[in-house]
């Protein structure tokens, strides 16, 4: 733990509450142009239908389609399913773009700040660069550097996108520390070699989550923000 | 103009005073040391082997090396050719890690910070990621994204730079400017459509540059310093 340099976090869910954040921006869209709605269970299906669509790139089933053109997919599908009318394409990029602006965890930028002073800081996220660097500006988050999926045409948890941005970072895998609230993405990290930081997010997915409640792996450091991984890293 | 999203920057020389940087670090480890030799030449030198150098990268003569070797491999021939003995492969790499902690022109920052208030402000440098990351930190740039050589595994001129950061930003190229002090950079990129920003830096190269003085193409604006460009720019 002495060695590590940089300190790479996963972002939907582990830095910015994607789920509060969607409903909120979903509703007060929906007010204004007088839409009823079931928002709250849109968003689930619209994060539900996430992984399955990264996981049609990484078989190659689809050419190579960066985040942003995934949840595009993805919103259009949901809306016709839902039932909701009369949404114009210009209206439907918008909606899109609530991606671009999520709110942080309470403790997330005051964490990360923290974080900074000592080690690079910095994502590795499924989020596009652009998704990411306007994420990043809305929301204040302090980053070194953003690694997107779209640099490395490269889905987590494929292999390449952890190992490409420690090479990067001129840096051997034992250098450094994935942190995530999620269980998987530490697993395949590890394997791999990188440190692994547990921030368990127990609403991520709302109030009934059922999943990443709790470490189910050896990982490093369990904790229950980003300040106090700040203060277990000495930072 | 007004359709501008994004302010690219070139690095070496634009952000940051390369040569007085290299020359005072060298200066006060030659002293350390005791060694004595003409450290402002070396430098001179050690920038003249830059541009030769990336060239065999882009011409395929070397596989892809990362600015980081080309500057050790560049630095081991010079100490060579200018008699300075008994430096360790140690010391060698401590002072190829000078390139990672240059200093800023006097205007840079301040100059940065407002225009990133309006735009994307980003580098697109041919420092590797580790290298600009680590510059970033010492001299306090705040990007909001880092454009590396080895992200694409391209040294600029090549095109495939330039595209691949607008692609990645999603913009189309005329709505990302590119500001250098260099000409032949600014050629490059408003050949492929970007707009571009002239900030001549007399001094780059020393008190007898004879380069870059002047614009010698016609690029949108010609400003004496980033913070002259946040005014132009309306940031």
């Amino acid at each position: 733990m002495h060695d590590v340099k940089a300190v790479l976090f996963d972002v939907f869910g582990t830095v910015v509450d994607w789920r509060s954040s969607l409903i909120e921006d979903l509703q007060a869209f929906g007010a204004s142009r007088g839409i009823v709605a079931d928002w709250p269970v849109l968003v689930d299906a619209w994060r539900g239908a996430y992984r399955p669509s990264m996981d049609r790139v990484r078989k190659a089933e689809l050419p190579w389609t960066g985040l942003d053109d995934l949840h595009r997919a993805s919103l259009a599908e949901l809306v016709a399913r839902f039932g909701i009318a009369g949404l114009s394409e210009a209206e439907l990029d918008r909606i899109n773009l609530f991606w671009h602006r999520l709110r942080p965890w309470p403790d997330s930028i005051a964490g990360l700040a923290r974080l900074r002073r000592r080690f690079i800081v910095a994502t590795l996220s499924n989020g596009n660069v652009a998704l990411q660097v306007d994420l990043a500006k809305s929301a204040g988050l302090p980053w070194d550097m953003i690694f997107a999926s779209d640099m490395f045409r490269h889905y987590k948890p494929d292999t390449e996108f952890y190992l490409c941005a420690c090479a990067l970072l001129r840096l051997p895998p034992g250098q450094a520390m994935l942190a995530a609230a999620h269980n998987d993405d530490l697993r395949a990290a590890q394997a791999l070699g990188l440190r692994t930081a547990f921030i368990p997010r127990p609403t991520e997915y709302g109030t009934a989550q059922a999943r990443d409640l709790a470490p189910d792996g050896a990982w490093d450091v369990t904790v229950a923000s980003v300040v106090e991984l700040a203060d277990r890293m000495g930072a």
